[in-house]
């Protein structure tokens, strides 16, 4: 959803939420370890680290024992001016006995103290949040109590100077002033190493590392004009405080965002005895996930350091070691842990990650989560579950995120060779896939090298219509300007085409034909390689192959050689057991239409017309078209086009057998088919025989201030009727053609007009299209099946579409327009601001990727409802790029529409999606 | 409204209308003379015409006898494939029976037969329409009953060949093949006065008659293959099925479109006996008015003419008298025709533009309507027929189009000293008025004109926003391109300057300095004088003077000095007596301000704040701030800017003494701020000491695709909060020095955040106007009265208005925008297809001009909805250029807002609009 959808709610009922329960009555501290009282239903309010921690505590595995914060606190603390419910404290300080009573150590005694963690727990784990503080409970008391009961003075002085840096970093703030300044603690460290004459942090004592606590201290002192704690309960406060100012700091903001987390949430605080990993040889800990989150194969994967604290592991200061190795060096904990991996994938059905700590031999778990996995990985593991009987298919279908199941289907770097290759900069990805070649910069020289045999990978600063057969003939596009809605990231997706665009870091510079990255300097016809799932771009060559389901779809793989096509293929069949929604593609060539019907397409719910217009002689007759001052001139160069359009059509009805075929009539304003540069225009003037000015004073005439608002769509088939005709007549003739072959060819056309705002438009337009209809069928003395429809796009459109379902037969609801008219937002020219607004949180999601449900959603519905009310079982489809996004495509599920139409490679996505709209939707029974 | 009203109609309710009642039960055919079945108010059933013959028989005045086929059979008609009701004929000729015994005279009879004229009658007089046909009746045998009776061989003849000439060009389709070809019965008469060597037509004898109808029926017959209808019956129903074609060719259609009359109304058709006004010296015909449509003043006015049928009057053949005339011809019809006069005028209460033909001194009444007349003539017939107590001021404020009002305040040319000069070409009148000046091409010869104390009339291909001085100075601006909605034409209305637009026959060179048309050359400093009522261009100085009204609220004139400003103040009463909607203006300027007040304004609804960055140094300042690269230096150059735009606030809160001011923030692109062209940038990159380049990157950063979907309104302020602050900043402090003034001046300040689409946005921007004033406040001590609101111009503002009225404290619709994206149109670029929308009926109305109220009013609904549902008793106005459209001012009456606001010289008409929108509800009790 485009905006955060708790502000709807906001709205809509202000009281009964049950966060208004008076505080009095909530209970704000749940126990784990003996006494527990959460599961992991609990995650909204104990947030997930908590709610499992409670789970793993409730299943008997060794959980240390503590207390979670709910995210009520968080919520109270943020609407009540950063204070807490007065009945907290109380609380905490009854759970932290009940820690002390199990452990059996008191927190803050000076002679053998209970120390604590302190972590902070979103619903779904968030990058940027306040991480962990260790060791809390030291202060210059209890660290000698902890030196005597441990016998290790210089652990317990390492453990509260590590506590001293933790909470002087995050709590109480003391970091880098600038980029330029290193991390003050570290810093102070390095000098007292420097001062001791050592390389090494071991090899300070316990007596240096006193004098780094007076350091760290005095640094406390000097930047915040306070004092390190030594207090416990303060310590608690601070840290407690610290994990609820971090849910609003600038990283975790960017991460909901992005992820479209809703602020409201909140983070819970888990407070948990502390074990220690870093107690000797016997001691260790690890993360472990219960099966390969890269792969998703069902293998032990994980790794652990032994003598260390859990940081340490995910600092990356000292090498891991694989999990397998715990097998030799710690058998009996390898043994045990192998125990509690299969006992939390037969508890939570799903892939875990966990971490776990071994102290001086005894296995503690500190979290279980489900682990974040590729999309192959997602898949794989979903399937296998089935298979394994953990989950049925019901739920892999809900487990896997409908985009994963693309990863399936892009070509794929070999991993090797891209290890060898220098990465030179990283753009966005923009079009999934691998793709290497050789390095050009215009259209021409990109269908030159394939002549030649050659790969290439075209690259331009940004894409026009004009680079269109260029990118065709491509193995990939890069441009250094322009988002993820750009002409060559729009053109890539719907190809296929692998894209990585806007790499501001490349210069391309046309004269010298060279792409450079700072002092790297590439030239015309060098190898370049660009990854554009990643985003990554390669100096040189790095090998690609098509993934095994495409080799499989095209018959040069049998299904049974590919594990990787069964997969897809036990997806889509459930997939599709589920769905209601009709899945159509927008495809534009009998090509593409094939590649659409092989990956589960039922139809073309967008066929566009200007494309058809770029090839070879054809742009010339459109240009003739244009430049016709009259009517009469206008007829003869359409007469010109007829064959090619004919041709293309027949192609299509061929290609689609019987299946519907939505095809939209002429839509973008005249001028995109008319060159730019003057070059190219005098070009053009010499070879259509009139001079530069006639082709100058056209094209300014055609200029536009606004051209998504200008003279097209159904706009033009109003002014030119006969552009119009020769459509409609190319559309019937081809029909006709397929259904007197001698094997007939099953025709379902459905005629779009685009643009329509008013109902007049469209019967303007329909009665054009009939009349052409009646003479060829009369001619052709056949019975053509056909449908008259349009594309809600406009406002207008949607609010008055019981006017226009007098006439159409159909609403396909081109939401890409629909977007930017009902938001006053130029897809090309929102860079500039969109950005920011997701920082700002005021557009959390790009309404051009997911649909704007609360604004543009409105207008959606308000077209079904208004559309249906005027004819009953209108088809209703919708054809814009949000087709192919699962959670619009749940959107539309919900708004009663009969199909999605999407690019062909987002055809599993979308009836994947489909699926889980269906079983997402509330009252739906859910599997296991 | 911008489509038909009945289209909607027919989607909501489509059974019930009289229409649809059995045809069988239906009277179809009207009697009128002795018997009269109809009045006056049966205008739908029997058109203008028809209702008003039955109303004048009915009141005794002398009307031949005839009757009216209704409306009903022309919808029947054209619903049942171009068939007559079964019952129609039956019907007819029951009512020819009763003429025929009124009269005493027989349809068809050979030797004295009854003859009948046939015209159209819609429900409003409709040019394009099938006129008249005469003497219908006539044919080979009656002609000589005829010729025998009024001994009149010639007289009867020349009825005869007029008769067919009328009946073969208008029933039979006679008419000119090209334009290239006379009218053909015209030729034939040529030709026949060629073979008869005479000069006039009245030379010609009886039997050249004779011979002149045999070649009339031989050209029908070659050109249509049918011969001339001797059957009386046949003519009759020939002539009335070509009223009914009528109703549906070209001119009709274009005249529908342009006056919003839906094609469902359907014409009349009626059938009256023939009186001759060419019997003799005793005869005659004319047209007269009960008062002088041109002025208003209560005189007879008119004309006629002796021994002639009604064409020859309109024709213009001869050279008709003026009424008064007829006094000393006929001095006994003169004496009736004062009566009907009078009698007419106490009837119809309204004044009366009136047929009558005089056959052999019996004065017979053949048509009676009210007239048309000047915007001027309407008030003062209005005000007039008050003071004579004919009606009350109810029906006064209804009579007189909203329009009309400014008629009173334009400047006008002498009237003399314009028939004198040349008229040199036409383009669209886009700003009311006169103007004379000398040429310029350039804003700055326009200021230096003024400077040297000449007028100066600024001549522009077309104007941009770097024009805006030379506009101001200027007394009229002119236009080769661009259309009523041009910037010069939205600018000229906003500053009530006189402008003519997109005058295409004139070249303007800005090289050789001329402006030429054909070959008329004039050159830079000239005399040229335009008028922006009607789209003339002289070639010449002509004399102009502002209105008496402006003149006496200048305090130039006293106001009993001026008839016209007491008619204005009166109406002006009448209308706020009767209102319920605010009347407020869109000002930039305290001149503005100042104006609309005089004009009777209540606040500013629209302060738009970027004009103000153009003056002098503050363009350097404002382009500063554009390059700034960071928000350093951005900050330093809006500090430059503060003092002019608080002294901007300043005069204009001085100015408005208290009343309400609405100050939108900046909100148009940046770009627009920026020079076009390489010499200005260059000059500007001096000035600012940065490089060209630097200049033009910026620039080329700043271009957008859609520049009205793109980086503009709140979206700045957005990006850029510190130019919200300074702007904030600016008014606040304006503010606190009126407040703080000695003799302290009120202020009522609404800050309004443009181009709200999220409430998050308007939330955004709230937080730092708050901020800014609270800042204020505290340090000028004092307690500044201020809302903040936001302007819904974008479909998602309005469809999300719950959720922004959580913050906003008031709406104003910028239904200009609204309607760009809500129609998906750009109003720059609508001018290459909406003149055709209107002449296929499409659109019928520029939605731009008056508002889509099937369309964006539903947007304007919802939101008003919704906004009031989240917040009770939310300020509602608009300020987009429709709050100065009487038909969109009822509906936003209708739509239940607070104010209109429109431009200064609009306020009158807003007003009195305002008035009319109560007296026309459903329901309201009628004047007269």
């Amino acid at each position: 959803m485009a905006t955060k959808p708790t502000k709807k709610k906001r709205g809509a009922k202000k009281v009964a939420t049950s966060r208004k329960r008076s505080s009095a009555q909530q209970k704000f501290v749940y126990d784990f370890g003996e006494k527990t009282d959460g599961d992991s239903s609990m995650r909204a309010l104990l947030g997930g680290k908590g709610a499992n921690l409670a789970e793993m505590a409730r299943i008997g595995l060794p959980v240390p024992p503590g207390f979670t914060i709910t995210t009520e606190v968080c919520t109270y603390y943020y609407e009540n001016k950063l204070k807490y419910p007065p009945t907290l404290d109380a609380d905490i300080r009854t759970s932290v006995k009940r820690v002390e009573k199990q452990i059996g150590l008191n927190f803050g005694d000076p002679g053998d103290p209970l120390l604590f963690s302190v972590r902070s727990g979103a619903r779904d784990s968030m990058p940027g949040m306040m991480d962990t503080i260790l060791n809390l409970g030291l202060n210059d008391q209890t660290v000698q109590g902890l030196a005597k009961k441990t016998g290790n003075e210089r652990f317990a002085y390492d453990c509260y100077r590590r506590f001293i840096q933790m909470y002087g970093d995050v709590v109480m703030g003391v970091q880098p002033r600038s980029e330029m300044e290193h991390e003050p603690f570290d810093h102070a460290m390095e000098q007292l190493k420097k001062d001791r004459s050592v390389q090494d942090d071991t090899q300070l004592t316990a007596d240096d590392l006193k004098e780094l606590i007076q350091r760290f201290k005095k640094l406390i002192k000097q930047r915040t004009n306070q004092s390190f704690p030594q207090d416990v309960y303060e310590q608690l406060y601070g840290s407690i405080g610290a994990v609820f100012s971090s849910w609003h700091n600038p990283r975790a903001k960017v991460y909901r965002a992005k992820y479209n987390i809703p602020a409201e949430w909140g983070t819970a605080v888990n407070v948990q005895t502390m074990v220690f990993g870093n107690m000797g040889d016997t001691s260790g800990t690890g993360v472990a996930f219960t099966r390969d989150p890269a792969t998703g194969e069902k293998v032990f994967y994980g790794e652990y350091l032994i003598n260390a604290q859990g940081e340490d592991v995910v600092a990356g200061i000292r090498n891991p070691q694989p999990i397998a190795q715990l097998a030799e060096e710690m058998p009996q904990s390898f043994k045990e842990l192998e125990v509690v991996r299969s006992k939390l994938e037969r508890h939570f059905k799903d892939m875990q990650d966990f971490e776990f700590t071994i102290q001086e031999g005894k296995l503690y778990m500190l979290q279980t989560r489900n682990g974040k996995r590729t999309g192959l990985a997602a898949v794989r593991i979903a399937v296998e579950m089935v298979t394994e009987r953990l989950i049925n298919a019901k739920t892999a279908v809900q487990r896997i995120p409908a985009d994963s199941i693309s990863s399936l289907l892009v070509p794929i770097f070999d991993e090797a060779a891209r290890v060898r290759t220098k990465t030179l900069a990283t753009g966005l990805p923009a079009g999934p896939g691998a793709a290497s070649g050789h390095i050009t910069f215009t259209a021409k020289g990109a269908e030159d090298l394939v002549k030649q045999g050659k790969k290439a990978v075209l690259c331009r600063v940004e894409t026009t219509p004009d680079d269109l057969r260029g990118m065709i003939a491509s193995e990939g596009i890069l441009t250094s300007r322009g988002g993820v809605s750009s002409h060559a990231a729009l053109v890539a997706r719907q190809m296929g085409k692998v894209c990585v665009c806007g790499a501001s870091a490349v210069v391309i510079d046309y004269e010298r034909r060279t792409l450079s990255v700072g002092k790297d300097v590439l030239k015309e016809g060098d190898f370049i390689s660009i990854d554009g799932t990643t985003g990554e771009i390669f100096a040189g060559h790095v090998d690609t192959a098509p993934s095994e389901v495409t080799q499989v779809l095209e018959g040069q793989l049998k299904p049974a050689k590919s594990y990787t096509y069964e997969m897809f293929d036990k997806v889509m069949r459930w997939a599709d057991r589920y769905r209601k929604l009709g899945v159509r593609t927008n495809a534009d060539t009998p090509g593409q239409a094939k590649q659409a019907i092989a990956l589960g397409a039922q139809g073309i719910g967008l066929c566009r017309t200007e494309h058809m217009f770029f090839e070879g002689d054809r742009i010339f007759y459109m240009r003739q078209m244009i430049l016709a001052t009259d009517e009469g001139d206008r007829r003869a160069a359409l007469k010109k086009l007829l064959p090619f359009q004919r041709r293309d059509f027949n192609g299509i009805f061929k290609a689609m057998e019987g299946r519907p075929v939505t095809i939209r009539l002429l839509d973008p304003p005249l001028h995109e088919f008319l060159p730019h540069d003057s070059a190219a225009r005098n070009a053009m003037a010499e070879k259509l025989g009139v001079s530069a000015e006639t082709i100058n004073e056209r094209v300014n005439a055609l200029h536009e201030q606004n051209p998504m608002l200008g003279h097209r769509g159904c706009r033009l088939g109003i002014s030119y009727p006969e552009i119009t005709e020769m459509q409609a007549r190319a559309i019937f003739e081809a029909a006709a053609q397929c259904l007197t072959l001698k094997n007939k060819v099953p025709v379902n056309v459905e005629v779009m007009v685009p643009l329509v705002g008013y109902a007049d438009e469209l019967s303007h337009q329909m009665a054009v299209i009939h009349r052409v209809a009646d003479e060829v069928q009369k001619a052709k003395k056949v019975k053509i099946n056909y449908l008259i429809g349009t594309m809600i796009e406009i406002p207008r459109g949607a609010l008055t579409a019981d006017e226009i379902a007098e006439h159409a037969e159909f609403f396909s609801f081109g939401t890409n327009d629909l977007t930017q008219t009902a938001l006053g937002m130029s897809r090309d020219d929102s860079g500039g601001f969109l950005p920011q607004y997701g920082e700002l949180e005021i557009i959390t999601q790009n309404p051009f990727a997911s649909i704007d449900q609360n604004g543009v959603g409105q207008l959606v519905e308000i077209a079904v409802e208004k559309g249906r009310s005027a004819r009953k079982g209108i088809k209703l489809g919708i054809c814009g790029e949000h087709g192919g996004d699962p959670e619009s495509i749940y959107f539309f599920h919900k708004a009663g529409l009969d199909y999605v139409s999407c690019s062909p490679p987002r055809v599993p996505v979308a009836r994947l999606a489909a699926a889980q709209a269906v079983l997402r939707e509330p009252g739906t029974p859910q599997g296991e």
